[in-house]
C-alpha cells in the first residue's frame, strides 16, 4: 500500500453511519462514545494531543511519528522509497542496499522531502460559508471560497509563520483550518534492504501472512542540529495480545465512501478501467526500461514500484466494484437513505444532489481526462515555469492553488530540489506520453504536429530531453540555477524546447483545470447537501471521507478466516526464514545476508508482522499503531486484499490492516544491524 | 518475431508497385523480370517448384521447411514453443531446457500440430467471379462467393484427397486454390534451451545484432514411420557472403500495403492502441500468474512469450504510424494513385471505393470489438460445441467457414487436442476475461448478469472452471471422451455450466461475426476496385497483401547504417559469449551450461546470425533461407526493429530480416548438444 495509490484520482466525501472498527476520525471530533461503549475506553485531551503531536505527515504522501527526543521519524520503507532512490547513484544503491549512517555527521540529507506536524485545527466553516452569497453560480461560488480559504490561510501563516491549509471536510459542508509545523532539514538514518522491506515483493504486497520490515528511520533538523522533540512516541513493553485495543493515527489519502451508487458505477465503468490500462502502460515502460542493464532497473525502480502497487491496489478496488454482492450492499443503503430523505419534506428538496452528481458522472466520462500535461519531470518543471509566470501576476488568492503565497515554500522545495534526473528515463517517458498524445488527440490535430514538429514522438522526446537548458545533463540533475533564473522572469522569452512545448500546452491545461475544479465545485456543493441529508437522518457522530489529514482509527489485533482457514494475527522472525524456503529462496523470497548471516542471533519467536481490524487506506502508510497507553506498538505498512475494497466500503469481518511489530524493529536493529546506539535511542 | 502477432487483427490486401527488394511474391506469379533485371538471376520451374515442395507451413502459424529426405523438418524455436510447451510438464520442461531424443522411438508426438506443404496453385477467379451476380447486395454477394469457394473446396478435398483453401487475394480480386498435403504426425527430434534460442529475451528480441539458435527440429510420420521426402533442402557448402542474393521461401502471415490512408488513421487512432492496452492487461496477468512460483511461471511461459512479442511488434507499428514523416510518405502515394486515377474516365468510378473505405472505418470503431467470447481454452472448446451443435445441421456450404466439411479434420484435432489444460491458469484467464464482460457491457447489462450469476468475476471464473465436466481436473487436460460425445449430439440438453454460458454467449457472438463479415465482404469489394485501378495505373508485376500462404522474397545480405553507425551483417557464436559478458552474464544474457561447457570446442567464427533485405513478416519466422542454387544457408527467425513498419510499409534502407546461419545450426549440434548422428542426416 502506498501514497501512490492516492496520486491518480483525487476526491472527497463523507462516510454514511459507522459500523463496528469503521472510521478515520478527526481529532476534534473523536468517537469518545463509541470507544466507552465497545471497549470501555476514555482517551483525555493530553492522551489525544501527545498522539496527535507525535505523528507526523509525509509530504510525499505518506504517514510517520517521532519516535525519540532526537528527533527520530519512522516511517515505512515504501514511504520513504522516493527519497532512498533520490539519495541513490550507481555506485551508492541505498534505495535497493539499505543504510546506516556510522554517526550524525552520516546521516544524508533528502533533496526534498517536507514532513508536517499538526499543530491545531480550528473550524473555519462559518466563515467559509459567509463568503458565498445565496443564489451565485457555481463558478462565481467557487471562486468566492477560494478567496476566502485563501485569505484565512494567509492570515494564519503571517500570524503564526505555520503552514495554513483550509481543509474541505464532508464533502464541502465543513471547512477546518490546519495548522502545520514545517520539517524541511530531514536526514535518513537508517533503512534496512529492499529484499526485507519488501520481502515476497508485488506477488506478497497486499497479501498475509507477511514478512516484511517496511521501515526506514529519518532525523529531522533545525539550525543544522536534530530538533529537539517534545512529543514523540514511547515503546512498548510487550508487544499487543490478540483481541487488544489499538490506535492508528495517520493521514489515509482518499476515501470514496459517501459516492453515491452512481457515482460508483462511474468508477467501476469508466474511471478505473481506464486507470488500470494506464498504470499497465507504464508498467510496462518501466519494465521494458529496467531490461537496459542494472544501471537502467535501478533507476526505473521506484517509479515500478509505485506503479505495480496501484496496480493491485485498483484492481482489487475494481474487484470489489464489479462484485455483486458488494455493489448490492452499496444500493440497498442508499436506497434506505433515499426512503427516509423521501419521507421527510425538510430533506426532500437534497434529492437533487443525487442526481445532479448522476449527471456529474455523465459529464466526467465525456469531459475529464483531457490529455493536457506530459508525465515526465522535465516536463513538469518547464510547466511549473510557464504556469507560475502567469499566476504571479495575479494576487495570491486568485492564483491556481499551488502557485498562492502560503504554498510557495513548498512549491520551491520541489522546483528547485536536487534530486537527480536521468535524461535516459526521461526520454522514455516524455515519448511514450508524447505517443499518448497523438493517441488522444489524433495526429491530425494542428497541436499535435506543432508539438511534435514533423519528428516521430520518441524522436521528438529526444531532442526535446537532450536539448533543454532545464536539465543539467552531466551531473544527472536539473539546472536549478536556470530554475531559480526562469522563476524570476524570463519565461516568455525563453526560446528552451522544453518551456516553448508547456507554453503550447498551457491553454489545453488551464481548460482542462477550470473544467475539472467547475465539476468538483458542483460535485462538492452536492455531496454537501447529501453529507447533510445523511446527518439529519443518521445522527451525527460519524466521520467525514479521507483527505490526507490526519486522522484516528481504532480496532483490534485479530486474525481472520479464508477459504475457510483460519489466518493468525502474527507472524515471528523465525517465520521469514520458513517463508523464504516454502518460496524456493529465488527472485522476491531471497532473504538479503544480513538476515541469513544474523538467524541464530535473533530470537526467532518476536512478533513480526500483525494484522488489526483498525481502518486504514492508503496514505496511513507509515502510520504508528499504539495502544491504550499510548505506546508505540507497530507502524502500519499495508492492508490485506480483501481490505481494497475499503476505498469505499469498510468492513470488519476480514478487511485487515498490516504492521511491522515494534518489537521486530527493535531485534532486527541491534541483531542484524548492529545499530544498537540508534535503537536505543527509540522511545526516549 | 511470431506467428503470435499475426493473430490478433486479420486482413487482407494488395500492394502497390513494388519497390527495390520488395516482395512477398506469389509462386505462381514469380519476380522473374526483376530478378533478372536486378540480380540477373532466372529462376527455372524445376528450381521453384523444389523451394515450394521443400516449403513448409506451421499451420498453428509459422513456417518451416523439409531438410532431409527422412522428414527433418526445420522451424524456430518460437514457432515450436507452444507445442514444446504442450509437451512440457513439472517433471520434462522440454520448452525450457531443450530435447535430444536418444532415437527415433524417443521423439516426442506433438498433440496437435498440422504441416502443410503446398503442392499445387489454380487459379479460380472466374468461378468465384461467376458467382456473384451484377447488383446483388454485399451480404448476398458474400454468401454466394462463400458457397462456390466452399463447393470448389469440398470438390477438391474429393478429388484430390488433399487439403484444400481457396485463397482471396490482391483484396479479393482474385482467388486462387491452394492444394497442401497435410502431416498430422509430427515428432519432436530436437530443441535447444531457451536461454540460447532467445538469448537477450525480450529486451534483444526485434534488435540487431543477434546471437540467438532460434530452431527446433521435428520429423513427421506417415503410418509409424518417418515420412520418406522427396523434396527437400540440400546443405549449402559456404555460407552466404555481404551482399549474395537470397530468397526466403515462407508463410507471410498479414500486410496492410494496400490499406488506404483513411485504414491506417483506423489502425493508428483507434485499432493499434486498443490492441497494445489489451495486450498489456494480458501480459501483466500472466506475470502475476507466474508469480505464484516455478511451475505457474512454466504453465504461463509459452503465452507470456507470445504476448510480449507481440506487444513489441504492435509498438513498432503504431510507432511507425505515429511517425509523421512515414504517413507523409503513405499519403503522397496515395495522391499520386489519386490524380491518375481521377484523369481516366474509366478509372473514376473506381474513387467511391476510397469513400467506402473511408466510412467502413467508421463503422469498425463503433461496431468491431463487441465482447462476444472468452480467451480461454475451456471457454473455447464449449464456444467450438456449442456453434457446432447449429452449424453442423446446415449444409457445408453455408456453414461459419470453420464448420464445413473439408475444414473437419484440422477442426477435430484441436478440438480433441491432448495437449495439456491448466485449471489454475485457466480460472486465471477466465476471471480476467468475465472482468473485462462487466467492464465492456457493464454491470447493468441482463446477459452480464446472467453470466456472473451474482458472484464476482473471480469466484464464479473459479466456479465454472472447477465444475465443468469439458476438463479432466486431475490429468491437466480437457476430458476428450467428454468432448466427443457432446460433439455427436447431447450439447442442447447439456447441463455442463461452462457449456450454459456459451449458449447465452452465443448470440452476440453470431451478431459479431456477422457484423464483422459483412464489414469485410464490402471492404473486400471496395479493395478490388482499389487493386484493379493500382493495376491499371502502375501495371501489373505486383504482388498481394501477405494471407498466410506460401510466398518468395528476396534481397541480399547486407549490414546497415544505425545512429550514424554501420550494423555488421554478420555475427558469430564465439561473439556470443562477448554479447553475455558485457549484460553481466544475468537473466535473459545468461548462456545455458552447454555453451559454457562446449566454448573451447566450438568454432569462434563460425557465422551465428545474418540479416538481409527479404521483405517479411510476423508468420515468416521458420522460413527457409535459400541461395542462388536453392541451398539452405539458414532460417528467418526475426526482423529488425526498423522493420516493423513493414506491415504497412517496406523500405530496404534500414529495414532487415534476421536468420540463424545453416552453419551455426550444424556447427551446435555437432559441438554443444552431441546430436551428430541427426546433424548428418541434414540435407541427405
Amino acid at each position: 500500500m502506498s501514497r501512490k495509490a492516492t496520486l491518480l484520482v483525487c476526491l472527497f466525501a463523507v462516510a454514511s453511519s459507522a459500523v463496528a472498527d469503521e472510521g478515520m476520525w478527526l481529532f476534534n471530533d473523536l468517537p469518545i462514545k463509541t470507544l466507552k461503549e465497545r471497549y470501555n475506553f476514555e482517551p483525555d485531551q493530553e492522551w489525544a494531543d501527545d498522539l496527535r503531536l507525535s505523528s507526523v505527515r509525509f509530504n510525499s504522501g505518506g504517514s510517520g511519528s517521532f519516535v525519540s527526543s532526537t528527533g527520530l521519524v519512522l516511517t515505512n520503507h515504501h514511504v520513504a522509497s522516493e527519497t532512498l532512490a533520490k539519495l541513490s547513484s550507481k555506485e551508492l544503491n541505498v534505495a535497493e542496499d539499505g543504510y546506516l549512517a556510522a554517526d550524525q555527521s552520516k546521516e544524508l540529507k533528502a533533496p526534498d522531502l517536507e514532513l508536517n506536524q499538526l499543530v491545531s485545527i480550528q473550524d473555519v466553516t462559518d466563515k467559509v460559508m459567509a463568503a458565498v452569497k445565496d443564489g451565485v453560480s457555481a463558478e462565481a461560488a467557487a471562486k468566492a471560497r477560494r478567496a476566502t480559504m485563501a485569505e484565512i490561510e494567509a492570515a494564519s501563516l503571517k500570524e503564526t509563520g505555520l503552514r495554513s491549509d483550509v481543509v474541505t471536510l464532508y464533502g464541502g459542508a465543513k471547512f477546518h483550518l490546519y495548522r502545520y509545523k514545517k520539517y524541511t532539514d530531514v536526514r535518513l538514518v537508517w533503512a534496512p534492504e529492499a529484499a526485507i522491506a519488501f520481502f515476497g515483493g508485488d506477488a506478497d504486497n497486499f497479501e498475509y501472512p507477511r514478512f516484511c520490515l517496511d521501515v526506514t528511520l529519518f532525523r529531522v533538523y533545525e539550525d543544522g542540529k536534530p530538533a529537539k522533540i517534545d512529543n514523540f512516541l514511547r515503546w512498548a513493553k510487550a508487544p499487543v495480545e490478540e483481541n487488544d485495543l489499538v490506535f492508528v493515527s495517520g493521514n489515509p489519502g482518499r476515501t470514496q465512501r459517501i459516492f453515491t451508487v452512481d457515482a460508483l458505477r462511474y468508477l467501476r465503468d469508466q474511471r478505473n478501467p481506464w486507470v488500470l490500462d494506464f498504470i499497465r502502460r507504464k508498467e510496462i515502460l518501466m519494465q521494458q526500461f529496467g531490461l537496459g542493464g542494472p544501471e537502467q532497473k535501478r533507476r526505473a525502480q521506484d517509479d515500478l514500484f509505485g506503479l505495480q502497487n496501484s496496480r493491485k491496489a485498483y484492481t482489487g478496488m475494481l474487484g470489489g466494484l464489479q462484485n455483486p454482492a458488494v455493489m448490492k450492499k452499496k444500493m440497498e443503503e442508499e436506497a434506505t437513505l433515499l426512503n427516509a430523505v423521501r419521507a421527510d419534506e425538510d430533506l426532500k428538496p437534497s434529492l437533487d444532489a443525487w442526481r445532479e452528481i448522476s449527471g456529474i458522472q455523465e459529464e466526467k466520462a465525456e469531459r475529464l481526462g483531457m490529455m493536457s500535461t506530459f508525465r515526465s519531470r522535465t516536463y513538469d518543471l518547464a510547466e511549473t515555469l510557464v504556469l507560475m509566470a502567469t499566476e504571479d501576476k495575479k494576487p495570491s488568492a486568485e492564483r491556481l492553488r499551488e502557485f498562492r503565497d502560503s504554498a510557495r515554500e513548498s512549491l520551491e522545495q520541489d522546483l528547485f530540489s536536487t534530486a537527480p534526473v536521468y535524461a535516459d528515463l526521461e526520454r522514455a517517458k516524455l515519448a511514450d506520453e508524447l505517443a499518448r498524445l497523438v493517441e488522444y488527440w489524433n495526429a491530425e490535430n494542428e497541436l499535435v504536429q506543432k508539438i511534435l514538429d514533423g519528428k516521430s514522438p520518441a524522436a521528438r522526446a529526444a531532442e526535446l530531453i537532450n536539448e533543454t537548458k532545464l536539465l543539467n545533463h552531466k551531473a544527472n540533475k536539473s539546472n536549478v540555477e536556470m530554475l531559480r533564473k526562469l522563476a524570476e522572469g524570463g519565461v516568455e522569452s525563453s526560446t528552451d524546447p522544453m518551456i516553448q512545448v508547456a507554453k503550447m500546452m498551457e491553454p489545453l491545461l488551464r481548460e482542462q483545470r477550470k473544467i475539472a475544479e467547475a465539476l468538483t465545485e458542483r460535485e462538492r456543493q452536492a455531496y454537501a447537501k447529501i453529507a447533510n441529508a445523511t446527518n439529519a437522518v443518521q445522527g451525527t457522530g460519524t466521520y467525514p471521507d479521507a483527505t490526507f489529514t490526519l486522522r484516528l482509527a481504532f480496532g483490534t489485533v485479530q486474525g481472520y478466516q479464508e477459504d475457510g482457514e483460519s489466518v493468525p494475527a502474527w507472524t515471528t522472525m523465525g517465520g521469514a526464514f520458513k517463508h523464504e524456503e516454502s518460496h524456493g529462496s529465488t527472485g522476491d523470497w531471497k532473504l538479503p545476508e544480513s538476515w541469513t548471516k544474523a538467524k541464530d542471533k535473533m530470537s526467532p519467536n518476536t512478533p513480526f508482522n500483525f494484522v488489526c481490524t483498525a481502518d486504514i487506506i492508503g496514505g496511513n502508510s507509515g502510520s504508528p499503531v499504539v495502544n491504550r497507553d499510548g505506546e508505540f506498538v507497530g507502524i502500519i505498512f499495508d492492508g490485506n486484499i480483501q481490505s481494497l475494497t475499503s476505498d469505499y466500503l469498510y468492513t470488519d469481518e476480514v478487511s485487515r490492516a498490516t504492521s511491522v511489530s515494534g518489537a521486530a524493529i527493535r531485534e532486527s536493529m541491534i541483531k542484524v544491524y548492529g545499530a544498537e546506539s540508534i535503537a536505543n535511542e527509540l522511545g526516549k
